[in-house]
C-alpha cells in the first residue's frame, strides 16, 4: 500500500450472504456493509475496514487481494452473521429469510491510533450507539459518511439524532428519507433533514475543522438519485438562515445546490445486494482520490458511484466487485454520459 | 391564427373531471385527454382537436382563448363524458370513483379535408378502433404519435397492435410498457415495443413517406422518463436487422439512441391529472415548431415537455395551463438542465 494510513476508513458488517433472487441464488457468500463498501471504495483508494467475524470465517484473502486494511476486522470466537433473503419479482423488495447475528452481536469497534486518522470516515448501517463509539474516538476527518435504516430511525431515533448532528454526508432512500422526516415529498424531506445535520449545538469539533456544508443523498433504486448540498458548512439558527432554507426549491438561488442523476439502465439486474453500500464505497473512494468537496465534484462522485453500483448488481453478491477495474468503470460512466445529456 | 392547416391535431376526449387529491378538490372541471393535450400544444403551434361533447357543454371559451381550432369538437345531444376520481396520499396511485361516458360512448371521429393534412397527429388514449378510423382517413404526416391505457392493451390488443404497426411515437408509463410486453426489465420491453412498430406488412403507407425511426417514451411518474429511438425509419426482417436490435442496450453501439431524463423536482404538485396528455401536447408542439426529428432534438422535445407537465400538476386541473407561457417553461427548462448535468 502507497499510504501507511489508510484515507478512507470504514465501520460496518462483515457477513455471510445467502441470497435468492428470480435469478438464482448463492448460499453464504462474503457479504455485509463493510465488505461491499471496502471493494468498491479501494478501486480509488486505500481503504480500512473495522468490523469482527466468527472463527468460520476465511474470506480474508478477498480483502487482500483488492489490498484493503483487514487490521481492524477483528476475528472472535463464534459465528459470522449471517444474513439470508429472497428478492420478489420487481428486485425491488425483499424477504428477510435470515437474521442470525452470531459475533456481530458483541461488536465493539475499537480503533488504533492510525484508523483514528483517516481523513475519510464512513459509518456503515449499524447501531446508531456503535457509531457514535467511533465519532468519539476519531479525530476531526475531512468528511464522515453516514447510512442508516428504518430499524434505527424507529427504534434509536434519539441516538440516531446525535450522529446525524455530527456528520457531513448521509446516504439513505427515499423511503428512509420519508420516515426520518415525516414528509412524503422529497424536496420537503431533505429540507427537513439538512435541519438536522451539522447543528452546533450538538457538533464535538470547532466549526473550522468542517470542510463541507452538509450533503444529503437520496436513492430511489433504480430511478437513481437526488444529490443536495448546502455550501456554507454550518448552521446557524438565526431568522435569516431560516428563510434561506425556506426558499429552497429553486435551484437557481440560494445556496443549495440540487442534482437528480438517473439510474444507469441495466437489462440484466440479477441480485440488488450490495447495491447502496457499493455506492457509498465508491463515492467515499472517488472523493478521497480527487480531495474535492465542490458541488460539481460532488455530482460527478454520484455518477461515479452509480456507475460502480451498477456493475455490481449485474452478478451475484460481491462477484463483480472482485474483478471490476477503473477502466471499466470509466467507459461506462461515459456511456451514462451520454444516456442523460441534453 | 397563422395557419389555414393547423400543423398539430389531436383526437382524444373532452370532459368534465371531479378530481380529489390530499390537497383539495374541484368539481366538474374541464378535462379529457384532448383539453390537457391542445391547451400544453398550442404553446408552441396552432393546434385543432377532434372530440365530441354534450348538450351541457359550455367551456368553449377556454379553448378559443388559446387559438385552438374547435371546428371538430363535435357538440350533440346528451351529456358530456363525466370522470371522477380521488388520488391516495403518494399521488401515483388513484381510483375511479366515476365514468359516466355520456356522448363519448357514440364517438366517431370525422375529419374534414383540412383537418386530414395536419403534419402532426396524435392519437389520445381513446379505443384502438377509433384510432384506426382515424389512421384511414389521414394523409401520411411528419410524425403519428400515441397514447394507449391498460384497459386497452389488455381488452382490444389486436387493434392496438394494428394501430402501433403505423405510428411513430408512442407514449406510455412504465406499467402500460410492462404489460404491453409481457417484460419487467424496462429495456427488455422496449426492445419488444420496437419489434411491434413500424411493420411493413401492416404499414399503410410508402416507405419514402416515413419521416423518422420509431419513438417510444417511458414514462415513470416523478421519476421522468426514457426515452428510445431507432435512426432507421423502417424495420426489414433480415438476420442482420434482428441481431442489430439484439445488441440494444448499449448507446455506444448500432443505430438506437437511449436517453434518460429524470423529473423536475417539485415541492408542491396537487393534482397529478393531465400529466401525460400535457406532456404529449407539449412533445408535439415543440417538434412540430422545430420540424426536427433527430435524435437531439427529440431529447429536449422530451425536456420541454416536462417541464410544461411539470407546471400542470402544480394546480388542480388545467388551471395552470390556461395562462402557463413559453417564457415560464424556458425559464423552468433553464433550472432543469443545470439540475441533470455533470
Amino acid at each position: 500500500m502507497n499510504h501507511p494510513t489508510s484515507q478512507i476508513l470504514c465501520v460496518g458488517s462483515v457477513a455471510f450472504d445467502s441470497i435468492t433472487t428470480p435469478f438464482g441464488k448463492v448460499n453464504k457468500t462474503l457479504g455485509g456493509s463493510a465488505a461491499y463498501f471496502s471493494l468498491a471504495a479501494s478501486l480509488f483508494k486505500p481503504t480500512s475496514i473495522i468490523a469482527v467475524v466468527g472463527s468460520d470465517f476465511d474470506s480474508f484473502g478477498i480483502f487482500k487481494k483488492r489490498h484493503i486494511d483487514i487490521s481492524g476486522l477483528e476475528k472472535i470466537k463464534g459465528k459470522t452473521f449471517h444474513w439470508a433473503g429472497k428478492y420478489h419479482f420487481d428486485l425491488n423488495t425483499r424477504n428477510t429469510l435470515k437474521t442470525e447475528l452470531g459475533v456481530f452481536a458483541g461488536f465493539k469497534p475499537k480503533l488504533d491510533e492510525r484508523q483514528k486518522q483517516a481523513e475519510y470516515v464512513f459509518l456503515g448501517n449499524i447501531q446508531p450507539k456503535l457509531q457514535l463509539d467511533v465519532l468519539m474516538q476519531i479525530k476531526r476527518p475531512q468528511l464522515i459518511g453516514l447510512d442508516t435504516m428504518d430499524l434505527w430511525i424507529e427504534t434509536a431515533r434519539t441516538d440516531l439524532l446525535k450522529v446525524m448532528g455530527q456528520i457531513d454526508l448521509l446516504v439513505i432512500n427515499d423511503s428512509e428519507a420519508r420516515q426520518l422526516s415525516k414528509e412524503h415529498n422529497l424536496l420537503k424531506a431533505a429540507k427537513k433533514i439538512f435541519a438536522l445535520m451539522h447543528k452546533l449545538d450538538t457538533f464535538s469539533w470547532p466549526r473550522e475543522s468542517v470542510k463541507s456544508g452538509p450533503i444529503l443523498i437520496i436513492k430511489q433504486d433504480e430511478h437513481g438519485l437526488l444529490l443536495f448540498h448546502r455550501q456554507s458548512s454550518l448552521r446557524v439558527q438565526t431568522r435569516q438562515s431560516k428563510n434561506k432554507i425556506a426558499a429552497f426549491p429553486s435551484v437557481a438561488r440560494n445556496d443549495i445546490g440540487i442534482f437528480n442523476l438517473p439510474g444507469y439502465p441495466l437489462e440484466n439486474v440479477v441480485d440488488p445486494t450490495g447495491a447502496g453500500d457499493s455506492f457509498a464505497g465508491a463515492l467515499m473512494g472517488y472523493l478521497a482520490k480527487t480531495d474535492d468537496l465542490s458541488f460539481n465534484n460532488l455530482k460527478k462522485a454520484c455518477a461515479v458511484a452509480s456507475t460502480v453500483a451498477s456493475f455490481c448488481v449485474e452478478e451475484f453478491g460481491i462477484k463483480k466487485l472482485q474483478t471490476l477495474t477503473l477502466p471499466q468503470v470509466n467507459k461506462r460512466l461515459g456511456e451514462y454520459k451520454k444516456l442523460i445529456n441534453f
